[in-house]
């Protein structure tokens, strides 16, 4: 950030008066310009013992699987952006479930939140952001090209939490750097 | 946002190409400025059967009472915040209990996640942005003097809980704008 985005001066970055974080100030208009962690929301889309993944056509991570998420924009409810994503990414529609994990992941300013999904019919297919949409049964997921460890957690989590026949909201950190470093546990 | 924060050039409002939804975008330098929903994490500090709760010496709704909360912070996760925040404004240290509940309110652009937390000691007092802060049982509760919807319904989920003997994660929305509205039911 180099300009104020209300009046056009120059911004400065530094302290103000009542708070302790440095920020970009502008000392023309006033105006102060925070900046603040994103939500990325996605679902779990279910059908049968299968869950549906999306091979991305965008960078980071370009031909790589993921969940159907994306961020949050303006007016939205979770829930609401969880569907629009799975229709956008998938042209899927889906039923939601409750609310599954919610993963920070601090060194990307980010918050992951899925929420457990029913697909509603097999008609789906790759959006704009997709190379190819598939379902998936458990032996069959592609551990080793999925794109985020949020999504390799929130799927973790979901096969364990099947296994076990007792699905809980799970929140937890992804806090190391690496992506081939090994995945911090939920909290 | 009337300037470009990169450049400094004037920005328009249209639909970039590949999008659907109208943005702030620069013809000079070609950035696209998003707008994001906002974070706000807050703890339910507990002490035997009482809560702490702050009264507000900031705008908006000053003079009413609230849980410990704020925006959160780049770098940090959403639990880190709600230790930070509780520090700030009650200037009381906390174990994080579990992720309790997480309310979407899109008329606001925020969305608000509360923690379980077990205060630490009674070494609390009001912080810069708080007028007065107190254990409150829950006969005691302000309810007409509470500051967000959001809060109410947070504390109202607590007491069923605790009286039912489970607690779990809710999710949900505060969709009227109206304060003096219905409270929605969580999801």
């Amino acid at each position: 950030m180099n300009f104020c985005s209300n009046c056009g001066a120059s911004v400065i970055i530094r302290i103000p008066a009542g708070d302790d974080k440095p920020r970009h100030v502008c000392d023309n208009c006033g105006t102060v310009h925070y900046k603040n962690p994103l939500m990325v929301i996605g679902a779990i889309p279910e059908w049968e013992d299968k869950v549906l993944l999306c091979r991305r056509a965008i960078e980071p991570r370009h031909g790589y699987w993921t969940l159907p998420a994306g961020f949050m924009e303006l007016g939205e409810t979770t829930g609401a952006a969880a569907i629009r994503e799975t229709l956008e990414e998938a042209n899927a529609r889906i039923e939601l479930g409750g609310l599954y994990t919610m993963l920070s992941v601090p060194h990307a300013n980010q918050v992951h939140i899925f929420y457990r999904a029913r697909l509603l019919d097999l008609d789906f297919g790759p959006g704009t952001e997709s190379l190819e949409v598939a379902l998936f049964r458990e032996d069959e997921i592609p551990w080793d090209d999925l794109a985020f460890r949020t999504i390799t957690s929130t799927l973790r989590h979901f096969f364990a939490d099947r296994k076990s026949g007792r699905f809980a909201t799970h929140a937890g950190d992804i806090l190391v750097q690496s992506r081939k470093g090994p995945l911090p546990e939920g909290r």
